[in-house]
């Protein structure tokens, strides 16, 4: 029921709109209405994929129903356990078997990699992994989504979302020197905040766009996850497409912008030429001073790297300042890059060597350090990373102190030993010129890394001891009752649900090993507490389960028995999970929210399985059987469904044994 | 009361015999005779080097007293863990307060670094690694040694070991095409067996010697280990003359070599034009067979990197054979240089990004998966390495199948994507050339990651929280009784006794918890056991202890109580481990061996303090109060005072406190 193609000529849309209706097979393009749509493309990666690929075997689908999906091997690659090698090996197999194209590890992080090689205008994309925007730098609608919802993209359903609120950032100007597009980004979180983009696009005009390469680009859109925003995008243009034909991929170009008279929700201005060299100070990305103001801060540790600044032309400017010159002895330096194409040809080039020549520790190209997975800095030690998130403990160090910046930013830093504006050292050194921001003349990286289809090795999944089965849950219970397990503050990320460190994400398919290490970082009995209890509630306050896209942070308390979170807010990609796997998610006011204690019982007064499918908006909470509360579900007739079900799997499991076919319009 | 330079006119003496006669403080050169010689260079790395550091400062020195000490960090670069970092991190503080070269994480393996940087002809060296021996190949001699003794040396104590058989092994012919000198040292496993070397020096000799490189022959020397030789080395002559020229160290060269009339204890003979490609198949260096005979095997892994074949020389090899051609999709290949100086350099001569084309994850300079530490195999599947163990379990997979092979060999695998002679393959392919071995004209790498003493940047110990202290033993008691806590195989190997593995090792500056894990491989109960028992007993079969010169192999089981290993025989790091740590000795024969139960009570019938001081070689052990046994102390007089002191930092102390003094020379 595609009607792809049908609203060409609709007058006054946003790029995003244009997009959407091209995509579109259920609902309407009006805020905070459900929407469904056809996914072209779809992305997973390798703490995530392998849940993705054991959904889709549950599904009992034969191959992949999207245009194109690519498996990426990108977190893990350091491969500090034979789980980690053998989720690889399973990936590749699963990748062989169901027809996705599959990145090897080492290959480079999926953002960079899908970005070099598939990434088109105009194209839908879904991922698992919240930094799935990443292309919409190239004008492709991007999204990041819980693995159970790529699972049934990947087996050709639509997607379903509520249609978000279209911003219009618009910029102004051009950088100035020694500021860049990570400056942008981190501009627009110190005036938005981390919750600022959420339920919103963000959508970038303005004469600034042309100013930026499409990198540059990718580094706004990429970061915008960390707006809350649910995805990011650029229009395209000639930059777009002289990105491309250096690429090798000329003809994916597509020339896509918003029509002259679209209408927007909101407008923000950002005149580039006013910008300066920004940092996030400890301990979230929202934490913006400019650099000046934190200079003089000793550094032990400086990264470059990530899916936001780990590309060829992120890590040239670090490398050309340098450039005969000799990282700070009291500091590490480690630049891990984006992409094997990136260090093949930073290597070629001859900068791979110049970087080790300054005392460069060289990795490979992985997420790594960015979620927790070596490099992990030293105690109460300074770490200055060109990544996108310094939430606490996520660099694998429980009271870590991570700064982000720029790579120039960074490279200033490994130079002097200490946090220093980049235009200051400059001054001090004499001889220091600003790199600027430079494209190579093709991307003439090796293919060898990336398995097409076509040329699969695998027909089998290979699964090793520790890939398990998908634990599925029961319809929804009529009578829900039980303690308030937990309560937290605002802002509960999905690394305190589930800490993405090594340690513990190599129990990601086994989900028995790995619901004990849940919210252990904000309680280390909770895990043992919720298994003993017979069911029970979680309770937090605004912007619950904010970060990545990780599923597990809503499997793992299922799997403990959590029948509902109370919280005063939810991020949306945790939301969407929470329905997946069957979680009752209640919005609570503050007044609730400072009154419930923890061990408190709570008891939802309604026939609510009934309740959540006869679309009942307000439910009575009762507490320790002496007060009331209302709690609001906010979920769509399909998220009511399949919250009923027990969550999508058993949902669509529902539906084959009620209609004997795909569930491909879900 | 050094006597070095007064003995160089002896006729008829070894090249082994003349550096230590250069070098003897105590004892004469007869074998199995106790000598004390002058350390002129000391080495450790970063799992050992904690410890080694702890117990410099526990003995209250200023300064190292050596002529060059070298603290590398190669093992735990990818910095998996925060006590990694912090080790890091103390390791530079500890060489900056005391004196010594610092290596930074990333900047390679010690050997390799040492190698390039330090090695000398005629020099002697202890290093806390069993590696130690790879400057054999320059003519240095270096011996493995327990840091403990590494520690004593750097206060410039002598270090005492009985005077090793020195072995002639005479090279004749040139290696034929494909064969390398990895084959060189296969062959010798393959005759001599893992215990073929114990108790002696290997010396090489012959026309064999002068068609080898200085990397080919430190190859053969890196691994006399694995034979269990006290080390292995080579004349010098006009290539070690050019190798050293070439790393701009042409100032540092000295032609030595054995007397023409020099005798030896035992002559085996090498025809290098015989040798063909080996390869040690699963799991002990010693099993060897020819490539040819372990074809068609399946690889999933292969990986070129470590202290035997890291080099810049042994990885161009393989990067000539995979120009062009791609790695087989069904394997992933590793490269980890040996050194940044390799890594800069094959980046700098294109051959890195060669590499990385053919589908190479080329990542930093390490140990890293030799000791299990990241690229750990997949689960029930084979990985080829050009390393030089293959221990079960050592590449962090219980199960594990690797095998051991040269670079070309691995390089033919990875194209092949099984196990196949490269001459054949160069058969079936047609086009490629037999790539030969070959030396830079220059090795041009940067000192960036070395910080000399005189540059050091601290002045003060930096520990963080999981460095402690180091626990002391009180004397050996009169009366030693427990129960027999564990009876074990032959050939338990120091990956047995603690398991080098990230998740394991690093504890190795926190003795307690480390502990947990002491034969954890053998009995899982054995830690909490023991530390329940009030003392005990290990008991073993023939050459207890191989593998590693880890100390905390014998520092754990003191932590824990063990007072004694009863074995049939013990490799010789180990065994001067146990005195150095306190722990009782005694070899017994095959029927004791068989007859003794785990569990059965265990009594010393004598005074034991008094015995070991005395110099009694027999002491009864009483079973269960039924049956009687002798067990054998071979132990000189100064490791009798040791060992009835309490161990080597007991021992130290309280000659302090008699004296007063430095414990120079012990």
């Amino acid at each position: 029921m595609s009607i792809r193609g049908g609203l060409v000529d609709v007058m006054g849309q946003t790029l995003t709109e244009k997009i959407l209706s091209d995509h579109l097979v259920e609902g309407e393009l009006e805020p905070g209405e459900e929407i469904g749509i056809e996914i072209d493309q779809v992305l997973t990666q390798d703490t995530t994929g392998t849940l993705v690929w054991l959904q889709f075997e549950a599904l009992d689908l034969d191959e992949v129903q999207t245009e194109l999906a690519a498996q990426y091997c990108d977190h893990q690659t350091y491969q500090f356990d034979f789980k980690n090698t053998d989720d690889h090996r399973f990936l590749r197999s699963a990748a062989g078997k169901f027809g996705a194209h599959f990145s090897r590890p080492g290959n480079g992080i999926c953002h960079n990699v899908h970005k070099e090689n598939f990434a088109a205008p105009g194209k839908t994309m879904l991922g698992s992994d919240s930094h799935t925007p990443t292309p919409g730098g190239l004008g492709e609608l991007a999204i990041g989504a819980g693995g159970l919802d790529v699972s049934v993209a990947m087996g050709g359903g639509a997607y379903y979302i509520d249609m978000p609120e279209i911003v219009n950032v618009r910029l102004e100007g051009e950088l100035p020197e020694w500021a860049t597009a990570k400056d942008v980004i981190l501009e627009l979180l110190r005036r938005l905040s981390v919750k600022g983009g959420v339920g919103k696009v963000l959508e970038y005009t303005g004469p600034g766009v042309e100013t930026l390469s499409v990198p540059e680009r990718t580094t706004i859109t990429n970061m915008g996850t960390e707006l809350g925003a649910t995805t990011s995008i650029f229009p395209t243009d000639e930059k777009t497409e002289d990105y491309l034909e250096r690429l090798g991929r000329g003809e994916d170009y597509e020339e896509i912008g918003p029509d002259t008279d679209a209408e927007y929700h909101d407008e923000i201005v950002v005149d580039l030429s006013e910008l300066e060299p920004l940092i996030a100070e400890p301990s979230m990305p929202d934490n913006i001073v400019p650099v000046r103001e934190a200079a003089g801060q000793d550094v032990e540790q400086v990264m470059i790297g990530s899916c936001t600044n780990g590309g060829y032309e992120d890590i040239l400017p670090a490398a050309k300042m340098l450039e005969g010159r000799e990282v700070n002895k009291t500091t590490e330096m480690i630049v891990a890059p984006g992409s094997k194409q990136a260090s093949e040809m930073l290597a070629r080039d001859g900068w791979a060597s110049e970087l080790m020549a300054a005392g460069v520790n060289f990795s490979e190209s992985t997420c790594g350090a960015c979620i927790g997975i070596g490099h992990v800095p030293a105690s109460d030690s300074v770490s200055l990373r060109t990544f996108n998130r310094n939430f606490e403990g996520r660099s694998g160090l429980e009271d870590d102190n991570v700064y982000l910046c720029s790579p120039e930013v960074a490279a200033a830093a490994a130079i002097k030993g200490e946090i220093v504006d980049p235009r200051d050292l400059a001054e001090e050194l004499g001889d220091m010129e600003a790199p600027g921001f430079e494209l190579p003349d093709v991307y003439d990286g090796s293919k060898a890394d990336l398995i097409p289809p076509e040329e699969a090795v695998d027909d089998e999944l290979v699964k090793g001891p520790n890939i398990g089965d998908v634990p599925l849950k029961d319809e929804l219970d009529a009578h829900l009752e039980g303690p308030a397990l937990l309560k937290m503050d605002d802002n509960i990320t999905t690394d305190h649900i589930i800490p993405a460190t090594q340690d513990i994400l190599m129990y990601r398919s086994n989900i028995p090993k790995l619901s004990e290490f849940t919210l252990s970082r904000v309680d280390e009995t909770f895990a043992d507490r919720a298994l003993e209890s017979d069911g029970g509630f979680l309770v937090a306050g605004e912007n619950y389960g904010q970060g990545s896209s990780r599923e597990h942070a809503a499997l793992c308390p299922m799997y403990l028995g959590v029948e509902g979170v109370l919280a005063q807010s939810f991020a949306r990609i945790h939301k969407a999970n929470l329905f997946n796997f069957g979680l009752l998610p209640l919005e609570i006011n503050e007044d609730t929210y400072e009154k419930i204690d923890q061990g408190d019982d709570i008891e939802i007064v309604d026939d609510v399985a009934e309740a959540v499918r006869s679309g009942q908006e307000e439910f009575t909470i009762r507490v320790n059987d002496d007060w009331e509360a209302t709690g609001y579900l906010d979920a769509s007739e399909r998220e009511r469904e399949i919250l009923a079900d027990g969550g999508k799997l058993s949902h669509t499991k529902k539906q084959y044994e009620q209609e004997g076919n795909a569930p491909a319009d879900d």
